[in-house]
């Protein structure tokens, strides 16, 4: 199905980050959702900006693949999210991924400081790419102006294909900015693989040559993302499209991250899925209940999760 | 000098990281660099912005920390910077602060995700408060939001205080906007320490009864700076302020960090001080050229620096 092995296309999710009561996570219940997601035809963008991954250490982070890689998960299907603020910090977790075979990394920026120059941003990323010092590393660009505050230009993409082409093979384009991904789409880079940053984008990037999208909403509408990735070039897209954005309209009426991780918890019968760390913050009583009655009127389904749930 | 032994006043700096050309930190010419400020009057924000705290590991810090401490500096004037985006490496690198009894911890909001509500701020500090679980600690808020663009509102300012009066102690606020800091100031809170974030604002604050300044660019300039800051209330501060602002504006011309390790470096006559972590840019040779050359015009000095110089 993955005409090339090596690169990724298709359909990722940024995995949410199940977290216990303590807000300690929990390994048992992110390997379930994996799981579930893998089922679905759905690569595993684990820590994500949705799975809350910078709000965890990189022990952390360290600690849940090597749990996922123990339990079993494919690294061929996973694109772990490694850029941190640090250098230092992206490197060891870099390295942590390579060691188990990630098939990728989804790599943000250093985003603590701001307006800082493409010489800056080519070096933080070059400095990664020399220390881990892998022919095995596979990199995507993880451009996320709205939440980092700290963008990759189009030249600095280039100069980095140019100066790492069996390196840097992708990139997700979370904009929000159609005109941005087309404008990278067209630049014709040999099969770099441009992901929608959201199912909404997914036609039209399809349409243009893109690879899939990495997006949120897969953790909670992976099937349904997936067939219109499967179907994009069909009479059937179009409708397919529409019927994905009124879900994600549904969802994302509520902040994004708990919306998310309160419809897992409903649907999986396991409450504690609701769990957020701070600085994020749980739907109230009445969002909840708002936004639950909204999905059921749409007879929303999650068939087979919570199959894999642990005791 | 220090009218509350508890309480920081006067006037910090958030002390330059030195970095070896391999790009690891340099506990020795860090130490020299602490000394020759505290010969200057200038108390210890290590970690901060200026630092490029936010390149640099938990444990990158947690060493240097180490290293200052064993090499005699006096923790009661130490003031790091502790707020990380991940609540447990906030904790972690708190808690290693106050086991060397430091007398207070700057601390960042967590500044990946945006838009977070003032609940889900008010959660993140408290949760590392209670988690630290001591009565020696002591914040002071860091708001910053040209940089962090995770701002701290008046109001969740003043629920902090309330929940935890002996602990959330005060605030360096580097919005840059002179109106916040009077808010602040007008709020009336409880011996709680204001200080501007920058000495431009330090006449104006000490004026409206703020506790001093934490500056990067007293690095370059204590005791002009310090000296103000104790004669503020004769005639001679508004031409103490002046000049002050001349040095500042004539440093910030050029990139904020670079700008200052450039000049640390010519003035110690270790050109090594110049190197900067990624996403940073060293200036350009012209750009150092220029910058010397007009600082020499002001007859511009700094005593006593590279007098610790390591070997």
């Amino acid at each position: 199905m993955n005409p090339s092995p090596e690169r990724f296309s298709g359909v990722l999710s940024p995995v949410v980050t199940p977290f216990n009561v303590d807000l300690s996570p929990d390994p048992r219940r992110l390997l379930a959702q994996c799981k579930w997601l893998l089922s679905q035809n759905v690569g595993l963008a684990v820590f994500g900006t949705n799975s809350e991954a910078n709000s965890m250490s990189v022990e952390e982070k360290m600690a849940l693949l090597d749990y996922l890689i123990e339990g079993g998960i494919d690294p061929s299907r996973m694109m772990p999210g490694t850029g941190c603020c640090a250098l230092t910090d992206t490197v060891r977790l870099t390295e942590h991924a390579m060691r188990f075979g990630c098939a990728g990394t989804l790599m943000l920026p250093p985003f603590y400081y701001k307006d800082v120059s493409d010489d800056g941003l080519f070096r933080s990323y070059a400095e990664v790419i020399e220390r881990v010092a892998s022919n095995e590393l596979r990199i995507y660009l993880y451009h996320i102006p709205p939440i980092a505050k700290v963008g990759l230009s189009l030249d600095l993409i280039e100069r980095l294909i140019r100066a790492y082409p069996e390196t840097v093979v992708g990139i997700k384009d979370s904009s929000g900015d159609w005109s941005n991904t087309e404008s990278m789409l067209q630049r014709g880079w040999d099969d770099f693989r441009i992901f929608a940053g959201a199912e909404s984008f997914l036609l039209q990037t399809m349409r243009a040559g893109g690879a899939g999208c990495i997006s949120a909403t897969a953790n909670i509408n992976p099937a349904a993302i997936h067939k219109l990735y499967m179907e994009w070039d069909t009479d059937d897209a179009e409708r397919l499209q529409q019927e994905l954005n009124q879900v994600r309209e549904l969802a994302l009426s509520y902040p994004m991250i708990p919306a998310l991780k309160t419809i897992v918890a409903s649907f999986s019968g396991d409450p504690e899925w609701a769990v957020v760390r701070p600085p994020l913050v749980a739907l109230s009583g009445t969002e909840r209940h708002e936004l639950l009655d909204k999905l059921k009127q749409r007879d929303f389904t999650m068939p087979g999760l919570g199959a894999n749930r642990p005791d």
